[in-house]
């Protein structure tokens, strides 16, 4: 893995109340700035994100938004050559070439399919939506285990170049079959991890990722879901709680969603087929469990 | 306060996997649903939010987002009557009608103001859209108590419905200059639970908020710290980091910024002069501190 940029963290100083002593102290802070993806002349989209790993970030969003279904469609994505533009502002601004059949959102085009949506909005439509944009069910080939999984967050930690010193990043991680981690990235904002991690598997070649699991820091709402979906990962682990959506999501399109991936212990919400061994038969029945004990 | 809507939460069964002890538990789920804006035949945007205060919200995410700056120009806000929409999916559209004043947004214009942007997409670039917006600095009168504000986090978790049971929701609170609580939210999308306690704030007629505390679960980013400026808020508090961008912006705008808000122990990021007593004159110099001492 190439090492973070530097624009990853800045350095400021700030005050510690602690008890009623008070002091300055130097501090780190997690990078946020403006990123702006261009098409031509023409702007798709203004983000905000941690800098670093720009061209996968912005390779992964068009790819899991659905702008773009195949690599070939991309055919470059830079950093902006424009030398009108002010120097310090250039990186935030990334150009992409776009081939045949990629789909550039307009308004008129959200707004007609918005008011062409008979049902109204509700999640059931949410995921329809992904059906029609042709994303298929994740396989049932991988097996995962168990032992394994509860591994992956100390692997991801200890991988993690910033998070322990800012407290302030998102981490997103692919891992293969056995375990070993292929990529990971950090941003502010989740979806950026998870779009740099996408984008990367994209611009190597190795999508459909159906041999792989991912695994996200904090909460994994629909759209988290969705955009690993899009990649083709049969399983994604959390080590906090994933949305209603989400589950109804990872249920109707058959991945496996994992949450609290913490210590020797996890909730699968869905898709346990490939989470191995002891779990074909779980004990069951009233008595055994009440509302919330998932949580304990 | 009104109690939360059962649309908050979802029911379901889960797989539990404890040291190899496999057993299915009912769990509780975070509720996530996508809602839509109108107004007119006009979609203003789609956005997945935990549903419940949805007219709370969309009055809080058009003030912020700048689509309207006072509260007339809101002239209703209210779940769809539209008999053709499907019964379940209308609680998911809130129709609203804007007075004079109000701006739209549309893409011509997103794509003007884009390209016009001599100096190119940066942070400060983001700082100064705020100031053309008329968003000013909150007022220098409020004094807050450190010890006061070590209690927030205590009174925001005692009066979380969700949290506890989900694990699964971002929570924004209003408190007043004695540390009295105003209002709560909770929602999937932390920046959802600022617009929610903002949106609140503006159909009581309270706006600006220039005595008030706003207290966020999480990490803080840029976006957050300019919701609570559109909103007056002159103190944000938060348990986690902010990005260098909050930061950024906290301190161009004068607006006190306090992070790592967790038992008697807080990091002051801006504005310390805000926050009362021994702050005045804080013991300083090299030796004292290194880099990342502020994460201890």
């Amino acid at each position: 893995m190439p090492p973070p940029s530097l624009r990853n963290v800045d350095f400021t100083q700030v005050i510690e109340w602690n008890n009623g002593v008070v002091r300055r102290v130097d501090d780190y802070l997690a990078g946020e700035e403006p990123l702006e993806i261009r098409s031509g002349n023409r702007s798709l989209g203004l983000t905000m994100r941690t800098p670093g790993n720009d061209p996968e970030l912005v390779a992964g969003f068009l790819f899991t938004e659905g702008i773009i279904s195949r690599r070939e469609q991309l055919l470059s994505v830079e950093v902006t050559e424009d030398a009108r533009v002010r120097k310090a502002a250039r990186a935030n601004r990334i150009q992409v070439r776009l081939g045949r059949g990629a789909k550039i959102p307009t308004l008129a085009r959200a707004r007609k399919f918005s008011a062409g949506s008979a049902c109204g909005v509700c999640g059931k439509a949410s995921i329809d939506d992904l059906r029609r944009r042709g994303v298929r069910r994740p396989g049932l080939a991988l097996r995962f285990d168990p032992e394994l999984l509860c591994q992956l967050p100390e692997k991801l930690h200890a991988a993690q170049p910033i998070f322990g010193r800012t407290g302030g990043l998102h981490a997103a991680a692919l891992f293969d079959s056995n375990g070993g981690l292929l990529v990971l990235r950090e941003d502010i904002g989740r979806h950026n991890a998870v779009d740099k991690i996408v984008g990367w598997a994209l611009l190597q070649g190795l999508i459909p990722l159906e041999n792989h699991v991912c695994l996200v820091s904090g909460r994994g709402g629909f759209e988290i879901v969705q955009k690993v979906l899009v990649a083709g990962v049969p399983v994604l682990a959390s080590v906090s709680a994933p949305s209603s959506l989400a589950v109804q999501l990872a249920r109707e399109m058959g991945i496996t969603l994992i949450g609290f991936l913490r210590g020797q212990r996890f909730v699968i919400y869905s898709g346990e087929q490939r989470i191995a061994s002891a779990i074909a038969a779980p004990s069951s029945g009233p008595g055994t469990a009440g509302p919330g004990t998932a949580r304990a």
